[in-house]
């Protein structure tokens, strides 16, 4: 210890700690917010909102055709815009919202023990030849060859890439399980027919966490925790959620469930029984089957959109690679395998299909972009003496409220009527619109605050603003 | 506006707000940290670190030549794991890295007006064959079919994808310029020889911006500024970057910088002018030149590695893509661009390349994956009793040092000397190591905290553990 205290004594820098800790921390601290002083104005947005209707079916036309409310709500507003068949930018809202999203899912898989690691999308062809899926999965994988003639598919998933990962630490004891081990990256699948936007796209983003156990006990109650994971999830995030038993498909294993938002253009059926908690995915019931098989009684069926998937392995994938550890009696024994999926461009989009409207985007408010849009009067107009103070409410709420920093939005489109910036605000659903108009110039004033998710409408003093303001949670 | 006001008011949810907030916001509010009382224990961390040196040679012998420092101590510790030539398995550690410097380049990149995209991977032929990149890119770019025969390549770079992009958007007008949208995204170059690690990979991380504006004059400001962003990142994580005038190369324009961080492992030769300001990469000189262009003196030759490279690129993408905007005449006119890229994966083995020693891993203090690391006495030694109180210094300081939470790893491994699992603190580089020893027995019990990033060791006790550690910027 002796020789190593010297050995670090030796580093260059020698100053005491809390002086040197100025060099490598920043003499400013900023969140991901314009300075402060800086305000967010909606004019300088990347954000091609003007779109016609006629515009829209002529770019969606390059992408499948224009098969759903979402896909239409988020190319008219400017939040994707089409690349490729099945492929699409996402602009900013889309980003701030798929950020937000992967901060909440982080939350729960690190909640549960998650650990995140990045895998890389071009997955040698060996890999996946050893579990026959090189052959199995068809047209579906998107193959291509290096310069050196090597194979590579880009990966739509990765229980091959995952379990020669865990195989190669030889010295793994059944002390240190389970591992649950995710990730959030692009995926690929080559669709025969991608539709409904972000719904069924060739390049989206998943989560996919594989865990790893030392018993089928142990895999059970894993695997359980993580389907209460995915409901947490999907609790947070305001949507109605159905698990049903589903099929193992090309992933395989023994037991599996998916989680269903039910909607009208989803493509999955799924029946429900209302008098038990039976409900399953039609594939996995015989099709002359009418009542449930846990009571008996009538089913109901529904369409719905799958947002996770869950699969318990077992050693399907173990078995192949040699994912082992020792056991409590010091043999070698095979890990126990799950694997968990959630489509996280896939729940963005299902969130607006069904919170919307026919017109107007709704978020799940923790998702929201930007919580706030203020909107102050139009030029010229005779409450345009109330133009200051909205700028004023601005910097109280980014003060006042911490965690709204980067979260408040001026709609400073000032040649606009604040009716046609209303109908904008209301179409790309911030959670709160607050208008500054006439009886802003009351004393005291009043701002007209907009809470888009419950429809209600209230007159609020800035104290009232800041108050009501100061209860929205961020992710 | 009353008839906007009917139909939201005709929405579902009609309760009041702050009763509906409830539903949309979580009831529970969790950093993405372990729940409180949980601690971050590292006995069960994924992190294959036990690797012996030749374990080490042969892994990496999949992946090309050990050839540096930077690759082989995060292969030793467990930071990345090969997968494919020039393509690594991102670990736990290095995912937290890479994902503090995400926010460290979104903060300046949103400082200077930055608007996060995302572009797909899958990158459509007729974009590139419009600039005459298919061909020109040659084998560095990675080429597939879909399905239908229709020819793609992994982006490697996108002006051709964001020019389309903004080309799009047919009512631009000059007082919405400059745009500066920039992604964070898996890159893809089919290098004929992968080597480094991180530092020169076949699928990597990269930030690449690309800015649109009015004038040329306009663009020149925007490019000074996407320079100054890119050193105010630089000195933040105290790495010593040199801007050179560099090769506009395949990607075209009429100037361009490149950020070299010196090392011996450098691609590039540099040469720099002790006397006047004057850098450049030697590409850019007459081959025949040994004196400073500017002020005739000598140069000095260094080689360096390029984490970062600017390139004016005037209308060269504009152009082809007819990317136009209303001037101040309501004329139409091509934008003018920029481009930048920040080598995101190349950053954090580049920091680690130049901050460590030959066995011991340093981190930018802001990029640390976890802070600190806690060292209980081993199981059965005289210092035991002290166990108990490292445990209580954990919650102490996870709860008095907010910015701490997750950040704060306890080493239970206690079946290990305290030597041995400083040894391995001293070789992960965690900025501060806290031992709980003989001294933690005193009245009041002093702790031994060493600050790695300066090779001070001091003894504290619990109050003045928090004071310092309060003094830690995290991002």
């Amino acid at each position: 210890m002796e020789g190593l205290l010297t050995r670090c004594r030796a580093l260059p820098a020698l100053a005491t700690c809390s002086h040197q800790l100025s060099q490598y921390a920043p003499q400013r601290f900023h969140h991901c917010a314009p300075r402060r002083g800086k305000r967010l104005v909606l004019s300088r947005m990347f954000q091609p909102q003007k779109l016609r209707e006629d515009q829209v079916l002529s770019l969606a036309g390059r992408s499948g055709d224009l098969t759903c409310k979402s896909q239409r709500l988020m190319l008219q507003v400017g939040l994707i815009h089409p690349a490729s068949p099945g492929c699409y930018h996402l602009l900013p809202y889309t980003v701030r919202a798929m950020e937000k999203l992967v901060r909440v899912i982080d939350q729960e898989m690190q909640t549960i023990g998650g650990q995140k690691v990045n895998m890389p999308s071009l997955s040698p062809a060996e890999l996946w030849r050893a579990t026959n899926r090189w052959h199995s999965m068809g047209r579906e994988l998107l193959r291509l060859r290096d310069r050196h003639g090597k194979e590579y598919c880009l990966g739509p998933t990765h229980e091959e890439a995952i379990t020669a990962l865990v195989a190669s630490q030889k010295t793994l004891s059944y002390k240190q399980l389970p591992f649950l081990l995710y990730q959030v990256t692009r995926k690929f699948r080559d669709e025969p027919r991608p539709r409904f936007g972000l719904l069924r796209g060739r390049e989206f983003y998943m989560k996919d966490m594989y865990t790893f156990d030392s018993s089928p006990e142990a895999a059970q109650l894993t695997y359980g925790l993580v389907c209460d994971a995915y409901s947490s999830l999907f609790n947070r995030l305001g949507l109605q959620c159905v698990k049903v038993q589903a099929d193992v498909g090309s992933i395989g294993g023994t037991m599996s469930h998916e989680f269903q938002l039910p909607m009208d253009v989803g493509e999955d059926r799924l029946v429900l029984c209302p008098s038990c908690h039976f409900s399953a995915n039609v594939e996995t019931l015989d099709s002359s089957r009418t009542n449930c098989p846990a009571c008996q009684g009538p089913l109901t069926e529904t369409k719905g959109i799958e947002v996770g998937h869950t699969f318990y392995l077992g050693t399907k994938y173990s078995s192949v690679f040699n994912a082992q550890f020792t056991n409590v009696h010091g043999k070698p024994s095979l890990a126990e395998m799950g694997c968990y999926g959630l489509g996280v461009t896939r729940i963005l989009a299902a969130a607006i299909e069904v919170l919307s409207t026919e017109d107007c985007i709704r978020w799940p408010g923790l998702l929201a972009p930007y919580q706030v849009c203020l909107i102050p009067p139009k030029k010229g107009s005779k409450e345009e003496a109330a133009t200051e103070l909205a700028g004023h409410l601005y910097d109280h709420i980014t003060e006042a409220v911490p965690q709204l920093q980067g979260e408040v939005l001026l709609d400073d489109r000032t040649h606009l009527t604040i009716g046609n910036r209303l109908k904008d605000a209301n179409k790309f659903g911030y959670p709160f619109v607050i208008i500054a108009a006439k009886r802003a110039l009351d004393d005291p004033a009043h701002f007209e605050v907009w809470c888009q998710n419950t429809g209600e409408v209230v007159f609020l003093t800035r104290e009232g603003v800041l108050e009501l303001l100061s209860q929205v949670q961020v992710v």
